[in-house]
């Protein structure tokens, strides 16, 4: 039986980058976990001494810390970086962007809109770089009941969807005079969506690697099974089948965003093991 | 009988500045029609002595040139300017935006891209400000054969519909990091539009003024017919016939953008005069 691994899968280039920032900060404290994945979690404490801290209160006696994917608000980033702690900054890239885009044009006079959940802690944390106080919304629902003001600038949290980013920006330009459009969505997932879509329709079975109430990997499990009745969800490799390969001629593998790669690994010799 | 007119109707803001300039200008030469009314042309060349040039080349001797709405092709205006002609601004203000809008985004390094009919006056006016070669489009499918650059700049041909642009705005979107909207679109035609509309549906016979080969005024007539069976579209006074407003309480009236108000004057005047 074939192995066919999806195009795109697993960690995107931002978590990638913030575990490798980990492995090389020994003994630091993340404010926040890292990723939402135990498994690697624990492998950092255990191999690095990488720990948790929940926020930043937490983080008194603390000599280096990491900041994750998502970042911080700046206001504790400007608290953090006047204390005597190392601050290692493993913001993604394409979250500093929409924070640097929110700071300037804020000061340059624009109103922000910001497209993306309010609770969520990356979009928080883009929020509190606007001089004046932002407008967030999920849906042009909320943004009818807003005053909008002659120029706008409009930033998307990075893992929402163009077509909806669309909608808001439409809604804007309608009634402002300029409409600053910033794309600060992020293809990551949507490239790994769009990977286990093609590898489905060439697949005789498919194997999901990821967190069950994980909902980006349940995603995963829904696209790949549109294509491939049989196509299963699976954690770790304990949970294989060796009847789920019988009679089987390609297997495709992919795994959710928070899934890494030592566990797909592991994954893939074991089927490679009992279906010799 | 009662005789309503449309909320709006008839000229623009733009147009009506124009006709004033042009009364304020005497002997002056307009490049191109001033509006495409020949009524009205004759009218202003009988009582002001302003007559029309085709372009330029024409206005050898002339004094004073008169440059309508649409506006020229900067390098038009550079030459004119250079001459001892005088030269009377009647662009309309919202054509002049796109105008400085284009300059402007260009020098700054944005690709510029114009959302209209490559042939028409306003948007070769437009297009001639921009320092590098601009992007004119007219739908999506033509900005599908473009190449994007990573900022963009977009204005709109001031006649074009918001949906349509909308359409346009969210390919590049898509497409580009930075994408700086303007709306430049002007209201006058689809406020005319609802106008007719609103006022059909409460009237029994409908008049409205325009040319008969005139796009605006045909669409105000078959807007008007949706709800308004009765309804007529005519050029002058005389063709108005007793016959149609004969047992009727209400009668609208609307005229096309190119329709002077004397025009609407003499007409309704004698629509009072028939159904006394």
């Amino acid at each position: 039986m074939e192995i066919r691994l999806a195009r795109k899968y697993g960690f995107c280039f931002g978590v990638k980058r913030a575990i490798e920032i980990a492995e090389n900060s020994k003994n630091a404290t993340t404010i926040g976990p890292l990723i939402h994945n135990n498994e690697e979690i624990n492998r950092l404490k255990e191999n690095f001494n990488v720990v948790t801290a929940h926020d930043i209160s937490e983080l008194e006696g603390v000599k280096k810390a990491i900041i994750r994917t998502h970042g911080i608000v700046k206001e504790d980033l400007e608290k953090l970086r006047r204390t005597d702690m190392e601050i290692i900054d493993a913001t993604c890239p394409f979250v500093t962007k929409p924070q640097q885009i929110v700071e300037k044009m804020s000061k340059e006079g624009y109103q922000i809109v910001i497209f993306g959940d309010i609770k969520h802690p990356e979009v928080q944390g883009v929020m509190s770089y606007a001089v004046n106080k932002p407008i967030v919304v999920i849906s042009v629902e909320e943004l009818e009941k807003v005053l909008i003001s002659p120029r706008v600038a409009v930033v998307s949290q990075t893992t929402r969807k163009m077509q909806e980013f669309q909608k808001i920006v439409n809604f804007l330009i309608a009634r402002a005079n300029e409409v600053r459009v910033f794309n600060t969505i992020c293809n990551a997932t949507f490239e790994n969506q769009d990977a286990a879509r093609e590898l489905s329709k060439e697949s005789d079975v498919m194997i999901v690697i990821g967190g069950k109430n994980s909902s980006n990997t349940k995603q995963l499990l829904s696209i790949a099974s549109e294509h491939c009745k049989e196509s299963y969800l699976i954690e770790n490799e304990k949970e294989l089948e060796k009847e789920w390969f019988e009679g089987k001629k390609v297997c495709g593998v992919t795994a959710g965003a928070s899934t890494p790669d030592w566990i797909i690994e592991k994954i893939i010799s074991k089927i490679r093991e009992i279906t010799v």
